[in-house]
């Protein structure tokens, strides 16, 4: 078999996990650092996070929250007040507990133990609640609307770069309200937001709906999540909304007076995403030979290639670089102006090429001596062949960038999003099915297996167990709904929910 | 004596420390949290933040510099590699030693002890260091250039919000060179860099130099400084950019091949800014009603105060104060488009527009229904007195905003310039005088004293200990050193060396 070389091995068919990993290796994103699970960002993996961020914080303060800081730490007693929260995460923080190092023996050694110790935030809401139950007194200071980017540290027995780290960044939003409707509204209303920007930012297909009662946030009434199709056909929750209903406020007093005069407890939502949405953009949208970024959030959009045959070109072909990437750098896409790197760099041309083919830049340009003098220049593209080079004349230069990131943002979601619908099936009705479909069809290679399942389900806890072998679990009860009649697909019980099988990340 | 009353209780002439404290409260900006010296910062401080932010990384990108980020986390064995630098920061720092929680008899406590304790990062050079070490094989990957935005966490035994708390938010770049020539050039480049930032964006007249050798950083070669006179006369160091020579790279061994094809030590440096550049400007430029903001920082920078003194003109007052919103928010000043709030809560007329002045907000504008029928607003200015309003017509709106903006970025420098010239002496010669100086004229009030001292100094460590009991330090030795000769003010021997002496925070 005549076998094409790719830049990345091995490829996603041969090992997708390893694949995973050489992408981001061969891109330069980050690294694993010498501290256990924590990662290095590195400029072209901190440029994508920077471009997400800017993104979703305009997003939120569109929606009215404003940003804030509270403490990295929080005390033991404040995680005890929640009893399913503390559950949660107690299992897996990182504690503090001296202040101090001393040197004995030659060695350092920590001193002055804290009366109290202090744990690395996993998540804020005690800490955030506390000042909630102080600033409120009022239904006038209500709804508190709120947002903070931060580090948090959960400590995972297993890490994998970006997608399950022991430390990661975020924002979490913490909101307050007068009343369990606008509440319900609110953690619809931030779903959503993420759902647009996942889609039109960065090109991610995405399932909505809400997590059963097994999958909930801990101490949450309802948790919503965005679940978005890998290609390897696991599913990847990359984005969480929790309606916490009353339970907050009660573990951590957070009461106003409402305007009947009576004190009543506030309801309120959190929600959050993370760097593991840099994972899923990778996982989604790369192929065997490297990374593939969507323009929205690539740190540079467009490379130049001077391509300098001989040294006397070279000054002619430098100005003629860079009197194009001025073009277009004064260029907007996508209410930002163009993203122009000119790769100077003393190194031969196709090892520059490869670099930034595999660092997934959307648009290469070449620039030599001959494009000069038939005042042009050639434009290659990520989502096409590496070969597929097209001659564009200089006065067409700008139309044709703005349009072919259009293009390339584009097709990154339409690709996803017709492999998503290709693994969908919506026809499993029984569970000899259900299992043969999740079922590697080559025992060496298990991670190869159906993609999801939307089928009915009976809601009984217990029947979860059922596929836990299968490392199945239900992703969410999709927001759209049919509410028709059927039968479960795990037990055949009698059925009115839809929910969404897959494994998962 | 007839008292004028004044916003804030006491007033910066009767309890300068207190006054702060207050201030920061009236206008909502931040709290101490109930983590032992950690703030919780709010919308309002917060925002303030992200326009120093904004402008930094701008600035810093601008120079050559990509983000990046870091591990929290610091191994203990890293830590050690560098003497100075340890002992520097082994007294201060939050140490990790469990990363779980268990219930033991109803109580939580930590459980499974780390190998080797992890420390909160105070300062990330150790951290950084590693990565280059791996990074720089030759002379082609240098320089070096990175930063990252992050918190970090010193366990100082005296804090003060914004001036000196436990966490705090701030910039870090880190940076490696071939040259020596190369590294300092780096240094001095970003130390003009935050004295610019400083002056154009805070409105914060700068002293720069180099520390003395008592007052550098741990494993520095050279400490650069930026001073700022505070209202009371103390100096606030803002901004620091160590060179740090061949010190960390040989701790760290961190180098590469040089151009000769030797293996040499790069040469190394680091610089940050933190969150009390916030502190720094509301000592500097806020008054006994509160607040005042420089309008490049200011979250708001103009308010809209609708006035309605009767019910049936509620509609027509507030569509004509969305109008003006909507064409000031068209405006542009120094880049950004001019940031409008319209306040149209209810609350009387008086109570919002002193909350405002609290907040230090750099323009309000009333609107009525005289005002509409007379196509016209009042117009009110923080750097004026509060009763000191002026009629402006529709039509001039736009022009008078932006016109007034510029102004009171100008005066708030200029005022603080003025104010940093008298309290800078340069005539005092002897140490009788300099004593004289800085010591309070009345015991009961140790916070009243001389301001700054520019004289000549011997350069000789153990002289300093002469002016400990003053609790005066050399602050730096500016960059613009004249060279004369002279007397030394603490010893009197011959000395060439300029110094800035004054007590600080």
């Amino acid at each position: 078999m005549n076998k094409q070389k790719t830049a990345i091995t091995p490829t996603r068919e041969e090992d997708y996990p390893e694949w995973y990993q050489q992408v981001i290796k061969a891109a330069d994103m980050a690294e694993n650092s010498p501290v256990r699970g924590c990662m290095i960002i590195k400029p072209w993996g901190y440029g994508i996070w920077e471009h997400i961020q800017s993104d979703l914080d305009e997003r939120i303060k569109n929606l009215g929250h404003e940003n804030v800081y509270f403490p990295l730490f929080i005390p033991l007693s404040y995680l005890e007040k929640e009893a399913q929260h503390v559950e949660g995460f107690a299992k897996e923080c990182a504690v503090v507990t001296h202040h101090r190092l001393e040197e004995v023996d030659g060695k350092l050694v920590p001193t002055g133990e804290l009366e109290e110790p202090l744990v690395v935030r996993p998540t804020s809401e005690m800490i955030i609640g506390e000042a909630f139950s102080r600033w409120v007194e009022s239904w006038r200071e209500l709804p508190l609307l709120i947002n903070q980017w931060a580090n948090v540290v959960r400590w995972e027995m297993r890490t994998r770069i970006f997608l399950r780290t022991t430390e990661f960044l975020w924002q979490e939003g913490h909101t307050a309200h007068a009343t369990e409707d606008e509440a319900v509204q609110e953690t619809l209303c931030m779903l959503e937001m993420y759902r647009s920007h996942m889609e039109e930012v960065l090109a991610l297909p995405v399932i909505i709906g809400n997590k059963p009662e097994s999958e909930k946030f801990p101490g949450a009434v309802d948790t919503y999540t965005t679940e978005v199709m890998m290609q390897d056909r696991k599913a990847l929750q990359s984005g969480t909304s929790h309606y916490l209903g009353q339970n907050f406020a009660k573990a951590q007093n957070i009461r106003f007076t409402n305007r009947d005069g009576d004190l009543e407890y506030a309801y309120t939502t959190s929600w959050g995403v993370t760097t593991r949405l840099i994972g899923g953009m990778i996982m989604c949208h790369s192929d065997d030979d490297g990374l593939r970024i969507p323009p929205r959030v690539a740190p540079k959009q467009v490379v130049i290639l001077p391509v300098v045959p001989k040294p006397e070109h070279e000054a002619e072909v430098m100005e003629y670089a860079d009197r194009i990437a001025a073009k277009l750098r004064n260029e907007t896409y996508s209410g930002n102006k163009v993203r122009v790197i000119v790769d100077k760099r003393e190194k031969r041309g196709g090892e520059k090429n490869w670099e930034w083919i595999k660092k997934g830049i959307p648009i290469r340009i070449e620039v030599g001596p001959k494009d000069i003098e038939s005042q042009s220049v050639m434009v290659c593209c990520r989502h096409r062949g590496h070969k597929d080079k097209k001659k564009v004349q200089i006065g067409d230069i700008e139309k044709t960038v703005i349009n072919l990131l259009g293009e390339i943002q584009k097709s990154y979601f339409d690709q996803a999003k017709k492999h998503q619908l290709e693994h969908l099936r919506t026809d499993i009705t029984n569970f000899e099915e259900f299992k043969k479909f999740f079922t590697p069809r080559n025992s060496e290679r298990p991670e190869i297996h159906g993609g999801f399942v939307r089928a009915k389900w009976c809601g009984e806890p217990e029947s979860e167990e059922i596929i836990d072998g299968l490392k199945v679990t239900i992703r969410c009860l999709p927001l759209d709904q049919t509410g028709t009649e059927g039968k479960c697909v795990l037990t055949g019980k009698p059925a009115t929910l839809d929910a969404i099988f897959a494994k998962s990340y």
